[in-house]
């Protein structure tokens, strides 16, 4: 939970409802609404009732800033002898009662006809005609238009290793979110194991069943021969969304933020906070779209080809296609003279002070959620452009933009996979959907919510897989 | 495919939509409905359109008894000058067009605020409060309503080892089947291995996101084993349909077939044909609840402790608890003197002739599919009551009776297990909807449609559950 020391502004995480009776018959609205905003929330709705000369009833819908706030108000309530707390609501949890993702049928099933159609005896002709044409169960059952939404729940957003039942409300969000932006079905598969050996089993003996193998918050760097060795052995499109929806939507943003301030991608120079699963995605998408000069740091710094300290295989190979002319030391160190700061790592790790020696009009994507790597108000007035994962702010790096419609695009021309050229070509879409009057340094991506980012994506999407041979229709 | 010799009489598996047109404006209706019934089809519905001064279009829906049918129709139409045969639909393969599953969200998804609370930032807290309290994962998500179909594909209705991708109609109907009747969520997992140790390794890891899981044609003898170890090793339900839904159904059925013919279960004789996964179950529940001489038959013969040849491991233990007298010979031998004969083998394989040396009032749950192991009209002159696996006929004995319910329930009080006093109660509650007043040698079991067979089916299921101590709620 959010600790007292550490604040922040109130939000939708921490939607609540209270119930407010009048003991007395006293005055409950004002003192009420006044206890709630002393208390730094952000009121959002209040109703209020009064049924047949029973003691008014008021409800205040708010933002908290952690649920501390809510214990303060709850004592704060106990204390004011003429206004009685009747009930608090959990908004959020309220939301999520019994889950967020339904199984519905297609067919009403409501008479034997149906029945002798859609199960035995009639489903017998279906199946044996799928036996025949293995091609066919791709039109016949869900699979055509289906994806798993697998993991381990060992990365869950900023959470860590929750383990699987935990990561469920995740992918339910997901998998809802497939539906809702990509018209494409998704299923959460939350697997009960972390050994890598085990993962690529469990999913290669699911994968009949579904068109496409979307990946998710599974933690580096077991993410990266999971999702290599998933790619071989199966024949539908296995995709990382930490990784590659991350780094496409990156892409997007900064071929549009490069227009504003005027600098090719081939001449500047990149500096990535974080070489995780989504460090090294975006490092690679960035490279395949022409950018030269690209420097991720970790912990210990800049990642560089003969670096010894805190290294591993998945590092190693990172140093020797990135950093060219082998910058060591400190984020803050290589960050002088860059164009382009991204950070897919971790809360308030930057201050403005390692941004200012940035060069001439610098960009900062700080993607680190809920709470990025620097707040854009603290290095606003000296950059041309920011960018975040909140919804909060202006230019939101968001996956949704990504996944549903390049897994809609996959599955529609029935591709074996979704290769780099598709991932470019989605970007490419996304970037696109910006038209040249409404760019704006605050505003270089589209919302989730602009009604033309699936259907662009997929078209882009379909045209790469047919281009590259990966299309099967 | 149905061959020309066995023709069965025309059914919903087979049922088409023609459009004909009349090519020199003559008649189209009459000679069309005649070359149609002609054929041995049954016509179901007509439809004449005339639009415009245009030609008139007649559609016609029909049940053929076979492929061969729509053949031999399509090349007489092709004969008849006057009528066109403008498109002919296979109407069961476009029901499946797409599948028949769907997931959908159960929050609009309009905005941001909603994206906001069931996704990220809001999503976290959920995932934080389930990390800290497992429990919670059954309410916070889906995971408390949700089964997961599980198969491997190896026996598939009648149709044998057909592979996961031309199971999943079937799965997908369960699927639907799940949630019309009994409210209860459920996903086909369609497994593509049909090693032992890799289904429990797969079904194990999948486990976490699923409250139950439904076991489904999965051949014999692995299936025993593999319900065994899950039932193990899995803190929630396991439940092979193939042998428990089959031995509660067919329980319900007996017990309001012996109020028929008045007799006692524990005096009966009853031979069972086919020592599969049904045969097994049903023969286990049949003991359980009161059943001393029952004999299970094979393609050898009936099944005795000492028996030497065509066995195997179940076959051996199955002998040791069955058979008391040690009966040799063929089913039509052990049959003679018997009361009940149940058949969960093989279309054809007994005649009138087998029947009539059984006990006075015989009873035949004839349980093959589609085609039952003797067909009624064949035995109804001299049997007390008749029961198939079919819905054209009275009696059906069929699963859908029981799956929703029982694992209804078992979610409800979140159950850990669903154990033989969860099915007994289950078979009791089936049998109870048939009033006595409403018992007849045609109704021994209610529909599949009766409104409440669920929701009582799930009450009796909780309360054994309670009883027994297997349920957490």
């Amino acid at each position: 939970m959010r600790s007292e020391s550490k604040r922040l502004r109130p939000d939708l995480s921490f939607n609540f409802t209270v119930q407010l009776e009048s003991t007395g018959g006293g005055e409950v609205l004002d003192p009420a609404l006044s206890l709630i905003r002393e208390m730094g929330c952000e009121i959002l709705s209040v109703d209020m009732k009064r049924q047949n000369g029973a003691a008014p009833v008021l409800r205040v819908n708010f933002n908290a800033g952690g649920l501390e706030d809510i214990e303060s108000l709850t004592r704060a309530f106990e204390d004011l002898h003429h206004i009685k707390l009747i009930e608090t609501v959990d908004e959020v949890l309220r939301l999520h009662d019994k889950g967020k993702l339904e199984t519905i049928s297609r067919i009403p099933l409501v008479n034997k006809r149906e029945l002798s159609m859609a199960y035995t005896p009639g489903v017998a002709r279906v199946c044996r005609t799928i036996a025949t044409d293995s091609d066919r169960g791709y039109d016949l059952s869900i699979k055509g238009n289906t994806v798993a939404v697998v993991t381990d729940g060992s990365a869950v957003l900023g959470l860590g290793d929750i383990g699987p039942v935990a990561a469920m409300p995740v992918m339910e969000g997901k998998a809802i979110l497939f539906k809702r932006f990509g018209g494409v079905n998704a299923f959460p598969i939350c697997l009960g194991t972390k050994i890598e050996d085990e993962i690529v089993s469990a999913v290669k003996a699911i994968a009949p069943g579904f068109g496409g193998i979307n990946l998710e918050d599974i933690s580096a760097p077991r993410c990266f021969p999971i999702e290599e060795r998933l790619k071989k052995e199966l024949d539908i499109p296995v995709f990382h969304d930490d990784q590659h929806g991350t780094a496409v939507v990156v892409l997007a943003a900064l071929i549009n933020a490069l227009k504003i301030v005027n600098k090719s991608i081939s001449s500047i120079k990149v500096v990535i906070s974080g070489v995780g699963a989504a460090g090294v995605a975006v490092s690679d998408i960035l490279m395949a779209a022409g950018v030269r000069n690209i420097i991720g740091c970790d912990r210990a710094g800049a990642i560089y080809d003969g670096r010894t300290e805190h290294m591993s295989q998945v590092k190693e190979s990172y140093g020797l296609r990135t950093n060219p002319a082998k910058e060591r030391g400190s984020l803050r160190d290589v960050l002088k003279g860059a164009d382009v700061f991204i950070g897919v790592s971790g809360p308030g790790i930057l201050k403005a002070g390692d941004v200012k020696p940035m060069a001439d009009r610098p960009i900062a994507f700080a993607l680190a959620n809920p709470i990025p790597e620097i707040m854009p108000e603290e290095i606003k007035s000296f950059s041309a452009v920011i960018a975040t994962g909140r919804s909060d702010y202006p230019n939101q790096i968001n996956n949704v933009l990504c996944f549903p419609g390049i897994f809609s695009g996959a599955l529609q021309c029935r591709a074996r996979d979704i290769n780099e050229e598709m991932k470019m070509a989605a970007a490419g879409a996304i970037a696109g959907l910006v038209k040249e009057n409404e760019l704006s340094s605050e505003y270089i991506i589209p919302s989730v919510f602009h009604p033309e980012v699936a259907a662009r994506v997929a078209e882009a999407t379909i045209d790469a897989a047919r281009k590259t041979g990966v299309a099967r229709l």
